[in-house]
């Protein structure tokens, strides 16, 4: 099987961090993982949601939108979030809170904004593993400035898609590969290799077990290679 | 270990499904998961949605909703379904879409609707269960009228969760279990034990493939059980 | 003249009441009347709306809605209740508050969830003939839980529709019937026989007040058989 | 019992009705009773709703709202028609086509805008005594202009409140009155004194039949004194 | 040019101001400018909005409405305020903030309510016009009643519309000449001359500067002939 | 008086504008003045708003939102556009429209979507001028795919702030010159120097014909200096 661009079954689209680029954000990356780009900022608000007061305890949560023309053709904005990206925020949120730990955030609420400049599938993947690395950003801002002593991560964490195209496994779908999946799976991982999130749906008729467990595999490599990427990013901002 | 009301890690809960309590629908079921009831009622209607039109394709789609009081305090209503609920709505729809084949539906489209008259614990996993039967009471009328040739199901679809609670794999949670649980997944299979979904979560911590793999074959013996007792209940309709 | 079912024009139609049906909620009760069900679930919260805070009052509520399989043919959800729900709801509501002494509740709200499972004429009128029972049943559960010391119910209250059918009066209108009817009465009544709600409305024509005086009467019929059945309900409750 | 401006129980308020002050309206009437003023307005549109497509038949329909400055203190806007302006607009509405032969309007909507400038209680029985002589209006328009060839009014159309304050029933309450009434009615009924609506609450405990005979006398009375004032504001339409 | 009616293009329309015609505002007053009529009522609130809490000063908001048929033909009442809405709204409000001293109010909020009875172009210059009266008015009623020592107008507050019609500048549109104007300035002056906003816009091709100067001109007769309107009706109110 | 970054009062921010980021869009083009940077898309849409079907005409509509993080501290997404967006979003479609020959754009929709990346003052401004070079990049786009003949553009477009800022009135205002301007103005302007809009208001007292004058002749020196920086990135597309 020839990839789009040509690239191995096993072989995430190139993939660059930048971070900084926000100016008045605690902490910001632009992901780029192909014609994929999602710029992610995280605020950091010295309050957290009413469940929490007085916890001691912070709290992570996310948001999710895309630029009316990231799409092929235009789309329009949403005057309240649809289900599909509310599942996406929640999913972010989720993985996030799975890298820090909550305990010694303080009381403070940090929101990573993931708005999709360019869109050429992958999306909440990207937004996963650049909003992690926003999220560190924020936190060393916040350790450099003397409101927290140290950067409380418990992990890193990265995302990746995987899926069944023309009856193969494949790594990290563009637009068209994913347009036509038959499986489709986003999976989040932390840099050990330990899973926080599962999800995968048969578009078109079924599964079984032998093609899931290729699939996780394929996973694992895939976030191998994008923890790379992140560790170099956070070697820039930790400087 | 032992559970709530002295359960094996890999019994289900008391579950039965009785069939056309909804005397206008054109099929119906109550299923019943030990405390947790949902009465599913499917409504047939002679068109379609825009993009299907002209198709020859059937359209299959689900709405879930509690009962404030299906839970231990009363939940307000929703005016508009939240994240949560049309996640859950979605996930039902592509199950039950993965069931029949939409090719042999005329262009007609299936409403489950899902509402959940007590709650404790995977209503969304019972509804998809019970709403296959329901779906199939609908077109075996469809079929007794002449509506339709033959029944046109490609495969029985059921649902169940799995999860890790006390550092255990433990199969169908009730809602006791799901709320201590340190994973949490809903798994939805064929009867022939295909997969058609895998969503799973680390509410707290990660886990490990090894407890992934562990996971997935409790939940191939709780599907197994699940579909003897939707067997019986096709049985009972068929008659 | 001969109605469906060959019931006389002064006879409701078969009615009875379970309760205790919804496990979690504080009083619950079923009423069948011929093919309408409504499950009616009351909820006790410790505190009232705004304007009755620190009075030392309590309040009563009501929600109305419908499962959308209720009907002949689906009927959507609503998203906002639309006017017809928000007057039934109100309606429930000024009923129920008419049976209770107010003061005697303590600083409590009692909320009435009215779901009609099926719908065959008269749902309103036999949610609050249910709910009045599902009200009782949370006061004698305060009661015997120490909460309340007694149950401050000032008279019983049940509800019944009359209408003008093909020129003629009649007792409790099915669907057909009331799909039909010139004049369309919904009242509402203590077991002592006073008035607490009458509402009339000409569907087609006027109404003369001769006629207005011949569908009280029957309207007084049928409040009395109602009370009788309401009455066997909280003996089984009182138990 | 001596009421507010010293009215008898029996007397409604002074009353009068000014036609054609809207210029652009089809038909127009501003009705004053007492300090209550009503501003109606009646568009004429050529075309119906979907329901009635096909039908020959016209319609009729109301809206009801109030300045915010109308009442003693600041009443803000409604975003969306609460439950009671639906109740209100949906009464408006059937004692209007309780007023004309709907066969004889032509495909076309009659749509009437009651607008309270003042509120003194008996907003809505007056936006009705209006609303008429504005519908009256409109369709004399049509006639003069050749749309109709005659005035298909079936019968004038009156509604006026009633109730019991201080436990004695009086006619027509203004707002203080309205205010501490046990009993509430609101009544419309043609010239002819047929029934159209009869609408009444026990807003403080209850009323036995014979209050109940008493209340509609009194109704009868002041839909009287109405009617011939209506009759008046016509012969200046009809100059 | 011979305009409508007969006016030179440097005259404003027939205008007149009647203060005090709702009962209940503290203060009201109803403009016409030809065929334009607008009734401001303004309320006082002894609060203020939560960024003002504290400060002393006080808050003069305002809104805007039209009935629905104020106009040629039907308008639909608008669920929430459209853009164009709005933005006369918070034109409005600016409008009158800059006729007072904020300051010397009290911790007080003054809502001007402009809902325009009938339309015939320069609904929200009239608006503005009226409204400074409805709010003398309301500042004139605290003083009379002690609440407020002194009137705290900084000074008179008028608007009036200027445009280019067929190639003319003139003043104060109507329906007609606004409808093909191909500039449509609003402008907003003290009765010293001075200018609070300047709103102007080329609805076909642009403008020069030499022509702005022209328009600028105009408003200044314009505002002056309104500013001996008001200064008559400030002096009824006094009186 | 020596301004922020040390500018002359006549003098803009260093401003620059790149075409083509947007890889999907019909036309793109990314603005910087200073540290405000929009983003604009322009999309082509066959099809025309409901009313100019028909017309041989097209139509150019503009989008204007912020990403949440764009400004000093986060601010929240905008559900449905508020009075202040929406006010924007028209300014920038009106100032659009004045830039082309609707008449030869054929029935096609032009929707300029202006997404504030980082917010310092001007953003609407700043929208404006960078959404015209956006355009005209989509109109060459058309052009070079032979979809339309020509480039149907009438005049360049640009906008720009004045104000007057501690008593002096100065050339595009940073935020914080903006959040204590006494005098605010936006106005848009044609290369050849002839006005489309002007919008002034007194945020602070109120301003004199005189200080308008100055304001304006500020406005046509910066107006000069943003139609060079558009003339050069047109000789880009052009290329």
């Amino acid at each position: 099987m020839i990839r789009i661009n040509g690239r191995r079954i096993d072989e995430i689209r190139p993939t660059s961090i930048e971070t900084g680029l926000q100016r008045y954000a605690e902490g910001s990356a632009l992901i780029t993982m192909g014609d994929t780009r999602v710029l992610c900022a995280v605020s950091v608000e010295e309050s957290v949601p009413r469940f929490l007061r007085g916890s001691g305890r912070g709290w992570v949560t996310a948001e999710y939108a895309m630029l009316p023309r990231a799409t092929l053709t235009r789309t329009s904005r949403e005057t309240t979030p649809r289900g599909r990206t509310q599942e996406i925020q929640r999913l972010i949120g989720r993985s996030l809170r799975a890298a820090v730990d909550m305990h010694s955030l303080g009381e403070r609420t940090f929101t990573a904004d993931c708005d999709v400049l360019q869109a050429d599938g992958g999306t909440r993947t990207a937004a996963i593993t650049g909003a992690y690395i926003a999220l560190y950003h924020a936190l060393a801002s916040l350790r450099d400035s003397g409101d927290l002593g140290d950067i409380p991560v418990k992990s890193g964490v990265a995302a990746v898609s995987v899926g069944v195209v023309d009856g193969e496994a494949v790594l990290d779908l563009c637009y068209q590969e994913d347009h036509r999946a038959e499986v489709d799976f986003n999976i989040v991982m932390t840099h050990e290799g330990e899973f926080i999130e599962v999800q995968g749906t048969a578009e078109d008729g079924t599964f079984s077990r032998a093609r899931l467990d290729e699939l996780l595999s394929l996973a694992e490599i895939g976030i191998d290679q994008l923890s790379d990427i992140q560790r170099a990013a956070i070697k820039d901002i930790s400087g």
